[in-house]
């Protein structure tokens, strides 16, 4: 933590965890007996129970989205930037909820939990999970709060997804969905990608078929290409050349194998302090819920008639260099949207730092993300 | 090889070897007392020595770049597209000459090859080598071959870098350079994307440090997970959209890490089919020349001063859809040679195949290359 809490934080926050015993199908057809789910809370939900915001998170997040848990802790929350008292996800309005989701490794049921049945950590036999299955969990955490209906559902990445699958899913239930630097269904390359990192994982030995805590050991490697890779794909080209062009690390070629490049010292550090952080088998499956996101295949890839039904009103948002999820991504979105007469407001943003521009504190991103939910507010306080 | 030779193939073709022993002196500081390269060669070299054309490979190539080995080959070499008698490099009208670099694993002197100092495989012995030592071993085939001044280098890729290379360090013997789909530098994104396939390489428990022929195994894994990932930067967005999609390969989700979506299906085979024909420890090389090679470096990054010197004229081509070397990083090349008033054509050519086009049959790609190479021959013939 900073010497001192800045103003426009939520602060000290602490965890909280929520057992449910309904058994809860799964889109592949198998079932999940009972579960647990950690989330954290800011704020306070209203008397009317209206101003209730649920922020979905992305592959490798988790429920600690704003605030720290101790003094100890140098970093707060992943979303910093966007949630807490005056910023676009007001606190001192909205009573913010986040859960780790199904499948995760920091506290929600997931591949490192125990398996009641065996004993042992579930690991691979933990069920291929879906965007539509985890907002179905987030349906069951919103019955336990008391939260009838959401004023907003948030997220960016494969956070926007779930926001999106929340108004197909139970159209009553979300005044505003807000989605950002997200896409309606994953491209080849995309798909492409993440088939790269999943192969590193399962292909190192340490993997075992993904038994790797029985034996004490955790597929390092794979988990660390994977992570490596992935943060190519969050960055921009010019956020790359920006941040660390061809500098060299001792400011000579060396005409070896050991880093070079500042470029590779960065990519190496993110995925060896990656690994110490994160559960390859939820790497695994936060991969396949990507891939397998496409609310149109039911609908013949017709996206548009995917929402006919949905009842919230839009924000969508993408940033210009974002080459993971496009603005053009963004816009297929919105044009389905607009398709059905739905409200939409979609700000494209101009921004150098790639996918990652989600998480920044952008003027204009701040700025019209502030606007929008000021006018959710409005419509609930 | 089909059934009956294409009319416009170079037909049967056989790879040829040079011994050298005058030592190369390497830009590592390091010294190759002696080495063999491989080559093809196709078509005549003429009474003047004026028609010798130098095609340069890329990553991946090597001396087989037209023609078939056998009656027994299903594939031609791997520029079929563009070398042949009719083609843009017409060997009714040049005599063309490839070579496998220094480094490889085709035949010339590489990690492969046995050190005459220990009776073993170099393996990661051999010294590091750079586009300008690759450069310097081809001047010294072409003073072999008794090729005092090539009428044209070209290459496509890292073949590109060659060609320019070329004209830097032998200005005098080069009268055309070709530079195709190539960049003077690689961009942060493009190291980063290097040192992934590095790390997936030399992170592989059965790499043993690169002696790995010692043991008998060749790290399959790493390599597998280098080629795939490869295989994403050589094509674009687009042509992986029209060639995959969001295909299931059975036409249904499993709900399993087993192939699912034919992207995946066609990435492993790619990987797969690589292992088996190619070194690990030539990979590494490869990717450390591309890394590497920044001929504005000595000149305080300005290309133009580094170009100062050169007396080719230029035929620089990209592709739109190409986002490994993109028409920008070409652009780049023909201003600095503007700068200095130098002979340049470019073409920036459409097509939806990314960095792959440069190997493809695309109508107005061989028509303005071929028309250039007529230029060049009616110079010389």
């Amino acid at each position: 933590m900073p010497d001192r809490i800045p103003d426009d934080s939520v602060g000290l926050v602490t965890p909280q965890s929520a057992h449910f015993d309904t058994p809860l199908q799964l889109e592949s057809g198998r079932v999940l007996p009972r579960y647990d789910l950690v989330y954290e809370t800011y704020g306070e939900l209203n008397q009317e129970r209206s101003n209730a915001v649920l922020i979905c998170h992305a592959l490798s997040g988790d429920h600690h989205v704003a605030g720290y848990h101790s003094a100890e802790d140098k970093k707060p929350g992943w979303w910093e930037s966007c949630i807490g008292p005056g910023k676009p996800i007001d606190t001192r309005r909205f009573f913010v909820v986040c859960n780790n989701n199904l499948g995760g490794c920091k506290g929600s049921t997931g591949p490192i939990s125990m398996n009641p049945d065996t004993g042992k950590p579930f690991g691979p036999d933990f069920p291929i999970v879906t965007v539509r299955d985890w907002v179905d969990s987030q349906a069951s955490l919103a019955d336990r709060l008391g939260i009838r209906t959401w004023a907003a559902v948030v997220g960016g990445s494969l956070g926007g997804m779930q926001a999106l699958q929340w108004t197909i899913s139970y159209p009553e239930r979300v005044r505003h969905a807000v989605v950002i630097a997200a896409a309606s269904r994953l491209s080849s390359q995309n798909i492409a990608f993440n088939e790269v990192a999943r192969q590193a994982i399962m292909t190192d030995p340490e993997f075992h078929e993904g038994h790797y805590y029985e034996h004490n050991v955790i597929p390092r490697r794979g988990l660390m290409l994977a992570r490596m890779l992935g943060h190519i794909t969050y960055l921009s080209d010019a956020a790359m050349r920006d941040k660390f062009g061809r500098e060299l690390k001792e400011g000579k070629l060396n005409f070896g194998f050991d880093v070079e490049f500042e470029i590779e010292s960065y990519l190496r550090y993110q995925g060896q302090s990656f690994v110490e952080r994160f559960d390859a088998n939820t790497y695994l499956l936060m991969t396949k819920a990507l891939d397998y996101f496409d609310p149109a295949r039911a609908y013949r890839d017709n996206l548009s008639a995917a929402l006919a039904e949905v009842e919230a009103k839009f924000f969508v948002a993408s940033f210009t260099t974002d080459w993971r999820f496009s603005p053009a991504r963004s816009r297929e979105i919105v044009k389905a949207l607009l398709d059905g007469d739905k409200d939409v407001s979609y700000a494209e943003i101009e921004s150098v730092q790639g996918h990652d521009a989600f998480l920044m504190p952008i003027p204009y991103y701040i700025n019209v993300f502030g606007s929008y939910m000021r006018r959710v507010a409005a419509e609930v306080i």
